[in-house]
């Protein structure tokens, strides 16, 4: 099925990334699942390149995972290579699954030159089918051969399954670029949803530094988003740093903060796609106990079904929001609780707030960007949570087609 | 809005409920916000009477609640009586809530002779609006004047709030009586929803036992049900021995059995009622690690958005149970893991099953009653859920309609 874009989709499209150094990008149409599209990409990085990640805790995380979690432990700063395939995910495959790719990872070896313990692969798509490598093999010495700098954008493209628009974002830092592509929109009919990124820059540094950076960034980025609370099996995030712009950056705040944003921006782009989604919303828990207390908070509302409902129909109705946090677990203070909607103060010391108005709210809620803020009146921690709403749609995608 | 009756209430309606010694029920329209319908339901025991209750665990519980539970705490063997009245919850009503609380009970001891520290009150409805008790007191008169034996149906009629159907179910055992009502069917638009059952019974026996079999029980009941995850500020479950047969049952296994029968039958009852549900399913789990990794892993299922609206779309999509296990954070064997629709073996050993033709998961899923069991491959315990699919009834009951 061919789904529209998703409405929150970026006004501008795909961004106008330039060339990463030490970095090329090739895509070839392996017919995994598709016909008639690109569905495998590889990124081929010069010697020099570190390599650092972060990957789903699920317990039944698939073959590619656990490969890539074992590889990331170990690294030389030899070249390296991603290869991703869409339409198959490689997951609840048993042995199978861990053949798979082994075979993917000795082809890319052969063609590229770079050692098979530097090639991490990631697979998206139906779970519980066994992976035909075979045809990905078959496509690996083209994608050796094409690959080229300027390929990222259609790389974006054929990692996608049934997300919208293809999803990129970079930043130019002090000499150093930093550009991202993922794939990921919730969990889509009739394949398992995976939220993947992978994440290139030309800056030099450590890979312990890049890890730590990214394992950061990561808490406040990705680990902040849900559309539906259900987690891939394949969940994966790459970052890869060739050092080719020679600009050191271990010490460079700038850097952190340049590579966060990219992070967060990709992560705001899967939000934005989620399944259905018609309002892009952010959570905001202060004066809670603690950074954990706050986090779960956050999290309770943003994926209670009730809440999302509510704001797929404009309705705002702060008694779901007074809910979500009287179950979510965080110690909150019944009488001091507060809520607003954007600036309008929507309940305070725990009651309906003099002033509001439900013209006022309701009117609010008719926007595209909505940040709910809720205060627990129990200490001084802070946390947020970026979800979407609960519609028709999600229930469309997700039930209507068979798989 | 009038709900049709849901596809899954029992097919010969409300059950013939006899009365039960010591037991009166009366009911009556107060306008708290519904016009043209009883609202308010009185219960009145004899004295002799002990209580026992189980209360929701949420943060931001409504006054009655709390009012409840400190009631519960310390008690006389008096009579006693159950307020409760629908269309407004009474909850983050800051002070006022309270003071309502009161009034109500007061009146009820005016007029019944029972001691307000033996009234116990429910409110469901709409959140965050002041209860206007004045027009419950208005009313308790004439229900103290007209309480009977036989008005148990009434009562379970005037505590609905959009259920589509009223609940009750009872037992006989050994010269006693039991019989319950409630009402819920998860998150009804435009209120929060609760969970409200009382059940009454003639048996004889301490408010410690009754307490003890009431929380026992309870665990395998109603603490295994699921709609939507979302929890109500007021779930609410009152339990009141009459003694009134003049039967002990302190030590009588049959009536443990006997009143465990009921709470199960009237939590079936309230799943089977959930918003938009077509499906009523049991998630099994075995071979878990602990028999909460076991309950984890059935809650998560029960809750997943994906499983759900699968079962919806009447897909045997069995991915998104491999998912939901992963993400629960139960302990799971990747590749022992094994699932079976009714009979069917659909995985084993960490993959799909060879025997397993995915026309037979399809044809099993078209069944109205609906049994997922799932073996984790790790130990010998064991648990189990009840919940129903997530249908586009679900998403225009809470989203289509403005509160």
């Amino acid at each position: 099925m061919a789904l529209a874009v998703s409405p929150l989709a970026p006004k501008n499209g795909f961004p106008d990334i330039p060339p990463v150094k030490g970095v090329r990008f090739a895509t070839a149409a392996a017919g995994v699942k598709y016909v008639d599209r690109a569905d495998v990409m590889l990124a081929l990085f010069d010697p020099g390149t570190v390599i650092a990640g972060t990957f789903t805790q699920s317990a039944t995380r698939a073959a590619p995972v656990l490969d890539c979690e074992h590889k990331i432990k170990s690294q030389t700063k030899d070249g390296a290579a991603f290869l991703v395939n869409s339409g198959n995910a490689n997951a609840f495959t048993g042995r199978a699954g861990e053949k798979s790719v082994e075979a993917i990872c000795d082809a890319v070896a052969l063609a590229t030159g770079v050692s098979a313990s530097r090639v991490f692969t990631s697979s998206t798509g139906v779970i519980g089918e066994r992976l035909p490598d075979d045809r990905i093999c078959a496509v690996i010495g083209t994608l050796a051969d094409t690959a080229t700098a300027t390929g990222i954008k259609d790389a974006a493209q054929a990692i996608m399954t049934t997300d919208t628009y293809a999803k990129g974002a970079f930043r130019l830092h002090n000499g150093t670029t930093i550009a991202g592509i993922a794939k990921g929109s919730g969990m889509i009919a009739p394949d398992m949803a995976t939220m993947l990124v992978y994440i290139v820059t030309d800056a030099k540094l450590p890979q312990a530094r890049l890890q730590a950076l990214v394992s950061d960034a990561t808490r406040r980025t990705f680990n902040r988003i849900t559309v539906d609370s259900d987690t891939s099996t394949s969940d994966t995030l790459l970052v890869a740093a060739t050092g080719a712009s020679d600009v050191e950056v271990s010490e460079d705040a700038g850097f952190a903060a340049a590579l966060e944003d990219v992070m967060r921006d990709l992560a705001h782009q899967v939000v934005r796609d989620g399944e259905g989604a018609t309002k892009f919303v952010e959570v905001r828990v202060n004066s809670a106990a603690s950074e954990a207390d706050a986090q779960k908070a956050a999290m309770a509302i943003a994926n209670s079904p009730l809440v999302k409902t509510a704001i797929a129909g404009e309705d705002p109705n702060w008694g779901r929001i007074v809910m979500a946090v009287g179950k979510s677990g965080a110690t909150a203070n019944r009488d001091r609780l507060g809520i607003r909607f954007g600036d309008i103060v929507v309940a305070e010391i725990g009651w309906v707030a003099e002033t509001y108005r439900e013209d006022d709210g309701a009117a609010y809620m008719k926007r595209e960007d909505i940040v709910i803020t809720v205060d627990l009146g129990v200490g001084k921690a802070s946390g947020f949570v970026w979800t979407c709403d609960l519609t028709h749609g999600y229930v469309s995608i997700n039930a209507d087609y068979r798989s």
